[in-house]
């Protein structure tokens, strides 16, 4: 066996796969990562795979004839990226004309020194599974984007959470509808870009958010143009872009029926800054992170103002006012700081809405600019 | 009590003492820094001392009367940081009007908010020693900056090492020498700029590599042209720089005869690359960090080379070859990756110059530009 590609390219598609590496492999092999050359499209694949998220991608090299091995991830990926740019050649052992090493060695030529490296069969690594569906839909990664950016950090992280663990995809008509709750707040944003087609309207898929942070990375450093093919069949989910191919169980159960969780009517609302709010969310958490995480919001219809105040007793305590919009009556409502700091921090523009009913009633955040999203967020009990 | 400062002033100053704040502090207090407020000379001052290293720092400031009090530092850190940028107001609590209050508390008051904070005493709190010295030695920054920064990282971590943790600083003539040792390698560097002065030429002293680190810290936000005063007693050491003060113990015990350590003459010498040959030790230890950390050396004196390699069996084996002037017979020679690469990324310049007599002696690496420093490195046994 003889491959030969660049250092930079190599490099790259490792680097992107690594991350479907376990770093803890429930067997050996999962630890490696899958070279497929192949002789007739001259490209190299390469797959990791940790039984739930595969990730999958290729690229040009010369290959002298098919020919599958694995390599160890990590290791492999610490030589890559410090090898010097330029070609890269491959090597297996019986090439080597040393017939007295093990028969699953690879060995790398730069223009500076060789690697041996000991892998393991290709047989034994498990395939990727295959989406036995006909349908897919098109959706453009900044659509994706919008949509993963703003709803991942509600997703419980609590395994034993389940669905909860996972973003919920609906497609409805024109737009793809996406949501994630743990159970204290609930984010929603419909996309509506042009460009999503295919699939019959009956979408619909809770997927998990660990597979949806790779795939986030992935479109990260994508053209805005590009578009992601996803296809589901009853088991697994598959995101294709280009060469790169990631594929993920789905969460199975119920999704909770979110959208009746969202009030209808509001008797307050609130219309403020967002930077400003954050600002004064980061300077009250430092006591409040100290305590229970727990920040007073006293809206003041009077004053038209919001002031935010933490007490830690045996600590201090803070306060902090910021002028506001308000229409409805005062009133004292609590919240855990961070939520709402995860919130905003994803909304964008300057300015948010805040809609309210009573202190025990959930509470809805929007951005008055940019993305169509929904931030619920069930406030604290006050003790007196 | 009342005292005004600008935020930027209080957040610079509080970050500089706060890395004397021990995480763990032994006694409550030294969590705290203590505030020395002076009408007279309408400045703060900041001291926090963990009873070993001590930081201090002063800067202008309204004072209405003189006040000391301490507040918790990374409670307080936390919130200064977050401040908007502009005045801050600091009032105690008898001005605050609310006798309920504990008397140890201060209000920091912004244009945005308030935050009360509990203190304590300045009266527990420990006073930073004073040095009973007549002599004092002027550093420049520069000097002191390539002193430390070419020694720190060869001193010991280990504390059982006690005057091995510290770096070995002498006077001689016109110039400072710095050196450092684990035991296992030797960083010796002498800093002859113009502008060293002051003190007699028997000043020696091994100062805690900690306090070091803290000093290069604060002498890098320095222009080039700042002097370093230095006083030193039986116990003590400390450094002033404008309204910085850093004081440390010294490290008690007789520092290793060093120079007697260093070769005088070589049967070998090599002349290459410094950055290929970092390049090359990066990737062979990839694999020698899987096993010993131990790299071989082949000097080869016919072909004009070195070459670098590492076996680690079960894992694999690694090769890199650099062209290099060698005089003087071939030889294989083995050292811990881990060392030449600390001492190799201290160097400056392009070239380096290495030295050696037999595989079981100390060898010596230069810079052949920049700096006037000797690494010494001992080497690791070969097994065949």
């Amino acid at each position: 066996m003889k491959l030969v590609c660049s250092q930079t390219d190599l490099k790259t598609n490792l680097s992107l796969v690594s991350r479907a590496v376990p770093s803890r492999p429930t067997h050996p092999v999962l630890g490696n990562v899958l070279f497929q050359a192949n002789a007739e499209t001259q490209q190299i694949t390469l797959t990791a795979f940790d039984l739930s998220l595969g990730l999958q991608t290729s690229f040009p090299a010369q290959v002298n004839e098919n020919h599958t091995f694995t390599l160890p991830a990590k290791l492999l990926n610490d030589i890559v990226t410090r090898l010097p740019e330029g070609e890269i050649t491959l090597l297996g052992m019986e090439d080597e004309g040393d017939q007295s090493q093990d028969e699953f060695s690879v060995t790398l030529v730069s223009a500076s020194g060789r690697f041996r490296l000991r892998g393991m069969s290709a047989e034994e690594y498990p395939s990727l599974p295959e989406i036995s569906s006909d349908g897919a839909l098109q959706v453009p990664v900044e659509a994706l984007a919008d949509g993963l950016g703003a709803t991942l950090f509600a997703a419980s992280t609590e395994e034993a959470k389940q669905v909860l663990t996972g973003v919920h995809v609906t497609r409805q008509q024109d737009s793809l509808e996406f949501a994630a709750t743990d159970g204290h707040r609930l984010a929603v944003v419909n996309t509506s870009q042009e460009g999503i087609e295919g699939a019959s309207d009956g979408l619909e898929v809770t997927i998990p958010a660990r597979a949806l942070r790779e795939l986030e990375r992935m479109i990260r450093i994508q053209k805005e143009d590009a578009v992601v093919t996803l296809r589901c069949d009853d088991v697994q989910v598959a995101f294709e872009l280009g060469q790169q191919r990631l594929t993920t169980r789905k969460l199975d159960g119920n999704y909770p029926d979110y959208n009746q969780l969202i009030p209808k009517q509001f008797s307050k609302q609130v219309t403020l800054e967002r930077k400003r709010l954050l600002n004064s969310l980061e300077l009250v958490a430092v006591l409040a992170d100290q305590k229970n995480n727990v920040v007073k919001f006293s809206v003041d219809s009077e004053n038209q103002q919001l002031s935010l105040s933490v007490d830690a007793q045996e600590i201090g305590s803070g306060q902090e006012s910021i002028s506001a919009q308000v229409t409805g009556d005062s009133i004292d409502i609590a919240f855990n700081v961070r939520y709402l700091m995860d919130g905003l921090k994803v909304f964008k523009g300057n300015e948010i809405q805040m809609q309210l009913n009573e202190a025990s009633q959930p509470v809805i955040f929007n951005p008055l600019e940019g993305l169509k999203m929904t931030y619920l967020v069930m406030p604290v009990q006050l003790r007196d």
